[in-house]
């Protein structure tokens, strides 16, 4: 793995700190539109890929078995902050399956931002499942559980009937045979398959557009789609890239964020599909790469340039508030944008 | 810099991520014994030398004429988690001085763990400056500029007597020249000034052994070496890898860490110096690198083995505690480091 550096940390007239990584691009034909540094390489694609995990929820049925809201299908989609609305979503999920949040398997995680820590502190409670980034996820798989007719105890197991039914939706969006060599286990205890940058940007061309789809799932993938951009403040919320990226694209875009430095988009109005990952893990800059090939692919109106340029240059800040550094794309990588895209 | 893969993360049987970092190691006679990766290049050490910005301190007598005691001079070479302990020492320091916790110039921050900041929120109240992990090291710097009767007022501009003191200390110990143009503002507003690695190692292993260091210089450096050490508590705190390490070396080994992937280290039974960088500039990986070049350089007894195993292959867990991986050196680094210390 030797890839370029995309991103690097300035503080004052130095570069800090610097993060290598790769991006695939595909159009809807799965010609690879862009490829920096080794798309051919597997990664795990962990959380960015929550939108193509519930894609069983929809096809199935079960999501209008349950009568889930775009706001909870969102949440199916979402690496939310734990905020009571996202917590709370997930309980009403789980009541629509006739579940408890006993049932969920993800193990508890504290919320994201500290006052909403401060409410479960201040009401002398400890986090739960339910408050796990990955909650509605785990919802919408219980979900799926109860309307397919199988045991729900488990459903975190790779040889559980609802991972298995992902598993195989993931194989055909990707085109990529997943193999017990390639599983791991994710944060949330359930597996995660690394597979080529490149073909996860295939499957979010398709996600984004319906083509090369049968109907059912074309029509899942749209229904998906258009929950996370109607309700983008379910898939994170506050000060989260994904959510404010949604919000000011206002359905342009759909893009989600997952550990371990790895981001997926799809862009309908250009067929495309977008995968990267940031080497070392580092969510600043795996946003940063995000930000820079929107800019470099979209026509921008003035509101969407000034959110992206945010985006793509987030200052490095004291404790005191004033600005010691900046966090920017490359001119390799803005060079290697503008060869590919244009 | 194309530094080489020095830290790996594995889920599964899959590497995720890599860290690409570099290592000096410098004996007492400047004499650099392992070179891995760029260790010319200028990198900002952020808190990895705050033992030595807390020489002047000492050695103009400022700690004696201030009473300060082995548990506040290890805070004012501390990156501390906030808890009560650190923040009541750091009032203590300051009213030593006869200032109170408005003359800290180094902004607010959270306690680091969640236990802390709830300990604040359930008593209604926010973090100060004394909460901030730098506040130990303000208060020295409030103290040094009481005793040397200047104004306490902007003591983090690099102007100020104070910050000049240091400056010259760090030129002093690190034989670089520190202009204006490599230095930036850290993130608790005092001046940082980048210098090579191989540079910082050398003033570490002076710190260490005090060689070649005047002998006013050489007394101050053993009383701060020694004051972390006895207490190490005070340096960090809690689940801390520089805590668990001077407690669990006894002696042997003084260590501190810095923002963005740095780490210094002294070993005073070999008389060397160590300062090393995660190139991406994450601390996980800077520590597994710590941990390695202390478990190939010394001779371990089975407690000192057991404790530097698991900070060498700290596993990656899920939330509900499971391994689905781990973070550990590349064979590579071993290779290298074996090499240079053989």
């Amino acid at each position: 793995m030797d890839n370029p550096a995309l991103v690097d940390v300035t503080r004052g007239n130095v570069i800090e700190s610097l993060h290598r990584g790769r991006v695939a691009i595909v159009d809807t034909d799965g010609k690879l539109v862009c490829a920096i540094g080794d798309v051919d390489a597997r990664v795990f694609p962990r959380s960015a890929i929550k939108a193509l995990q519930a894609l069983p929820l929809v096809e199935s049925g079960a999501a209008d078995a349950l009568d889930l809201s775009d706001a909870e299908l969102s949440l199916a989609c979402a690496s939310h902050n734990g905020e009571d609305v996202h917590a709370n979503s997930a309980r009403v999920m789980l009541m629509k399956a006739g579940l408890g949040e006993d049932a969920l398997e993800c193990g508890p995680q504290w919320p994201q931002r500290m006052e909403d820590a401060a409410r479960l502190i201040m009401a002398d409670e400890t986090p739960c499942g339910l408050h796990n980034n990955c909650s509605g996820k785990h919802a919408g798989f219980l979900g799926l559980a109860k309307v397919m007719g199988v045991k729900t105890k488990g459903y975190v197991e790779a040889s559980h009937p609802v991972q298995q039914e992902v598993r195989l939706v993931m194989e055909q969006m990707t085109g990529d045979k997943l193999s017990e060599d390639v599983c791991g286990t994710d944060g949330c205890s359930i597996p995660t398959y690394a597979s080529p940058l490149k073909s996860f940007a295939r499957a979010f061309a398709a996600f984004g557009t319906g083509a090369g789809l049968e109907p059912l799932r074309a029509d899942a993938a749209e229904r998906l789609f258009n929950a996370c951009i109607n309700e983008p403040y379910m898939v994170a919320g506050a000060d989260r890239f994904c959510t404010r990226v949604m919000e000011g694209f206002r359905g342009r875009v759909f893009l989600k964020t997952g550990a371990e430095g790895v981001f997926c988009a799809s862009v309908p109005e250009l067929g495309f599909g977008i995968a990267l990952k940031c080497d070392d893990g580092a969510t600043r800059a795996s946003e940063v790469m995000m930000a820079t090939v929107l800019e470099a692919m979209l026509e921008l109106n003035d509101d969407e340039t000034v959110l992206l340029d945010r985006l793509v240059n987030p200052p490095i800040l004291t404790r005191r508030g004033a600005q010691a550094g900046q966090i920017r794309p490359t001119g390799d990588f803005l060079a290697a944008l503008k060869t590919a895209l244009s």
